[in-house]
């Protein structure tokens, strides 16, 4: 392993760990992957060794210049903060509050509940009900939001760190079999969105840990 | 109501709302409190009304500068951004890095798992369990996570976002009866915090919408 490389530890179908894979992708961070199997060994992330790396037990984290950080909006906001170009917040403050706060409502609002360690609480038998719930509920919400920020993009014409939230939550509604009929623009900003080179390296189908019959 | 004050909708038990109480009262800005019951009228923040200030449905919202921002931590960072002195977030953008970090995992990674829509699904008789499993993973790692950033506070010797996030998650974790024993660490911080002047006044017992029997 090169010496001074970024190591970001992901699992390739991690909605949160793809939120920075694309944040690297667009700022052309070269890294290395380390594979966390959220399956594998009963959990990987469960590991002692993994542990020592992010005491939440939960990927993404990433090694970056002498320090860990294993939260995926801080990671964000850090690179944000260390490589600034191309930006991933807008120049005015509003603007940067919309960006934000359409972030944490996926973050914050959306994906804990759905995630793989909720469901496994709620039992097999209710997942899929309480994951769609999660998700509708804030997809709701999020397309009046967007309704007076977007442009082309979740927050005008410029890919933000909102885009980076939205388009993996987008794939885990789909997982999860969510009609997207009611929400017409965050399913229009996640196709353009999906067409960015960024996007597609990005992808979970594309990960050097995604099983073969996965891949694409 | 005077012209351009902010205004805060907030509910005064809601730990989300007593964060954004606290930076207001750290970077003296003079607001108007709009309390919205989650108890009263099935919810108040269910109204039609409501739901035009925050399309989420939760508190805390703020109309400040001409917008409306429905999410805690966008509203402390636009605050940040606007409103710099004194300042919540350090300025080594690794110090950054580990107050977000601490921020999302309180407010990612504990408090959206223990709100009360989520323990009403939950139901009655798994509320207490659920809440207390939610918040003693979350307080283990972040237990082991200040060992290597707290200072006085949760990093280091200033007040910062992470520590607005910490008090009212800690008075959360003893409304469902969390045994704080094992969190050291997290028991020091809260109560030299909760001797600051900023983190009394926004104190939920000493809001506009507290009940008389909870008033201290």
């Amino acid at each position: 392993m090169q010496v001074g490389k970024p190591i970001l530890y992901s699992y390739f179908r991690s909605s949160c760990s793809w939120r920075v894979r694309i944040a690297l992708a667009l700022k052309g961070i070269d890294y290395e992957t380390m594979p966390i199997s959220l399956i594998k060994d009963g959990g990987q992330q469960f590991s002692k060794e993994f542990q020592a790396v992010n005491p939440m037990k939960q990927v993404p984290a990433l090694k970056i210049d002498g320090i860990t950080i294993g939260q995926s909006l801080a990671i964000i906001e850090y690179l944000e903060e260390t490589r600034p170009t191309p930006r991933l917040l807008p120049q005015d403050p509003k603007k940067r509050a919309s960006v934000r706060t359409i972030s944490d409502l996926i973050a914050g609002g959306i994906q804990p509940l759905q995630n793989l360690s909720v469901l496994k609480q709620v039992g097999q038998e209710n997942q899929l009900t309480w994951a769609q719930n999660a998700i509708t509920s804030g997809f709701s919400a999020l397309e009046q939001i967007l309704q007076s920020t977007a442009g082309r993009y979740c927050v005008g014409d410029e890919v933000s760190m909102a885009d980076l939230c939205l388009v993996p939550q987008v794939a885990n509604a789909e997982r999860f079999k969510v009609d997207l009929t009611p929400y017409p623009t965050i399913s229009r900003i996640n196709k353009t969105l999906l067409a960015l080179e960024a996007f597609q390296v990005s992808h979970p189908c594309r990960q050097p840990d995604t099983p073969a019959e996965l891949r694409a």
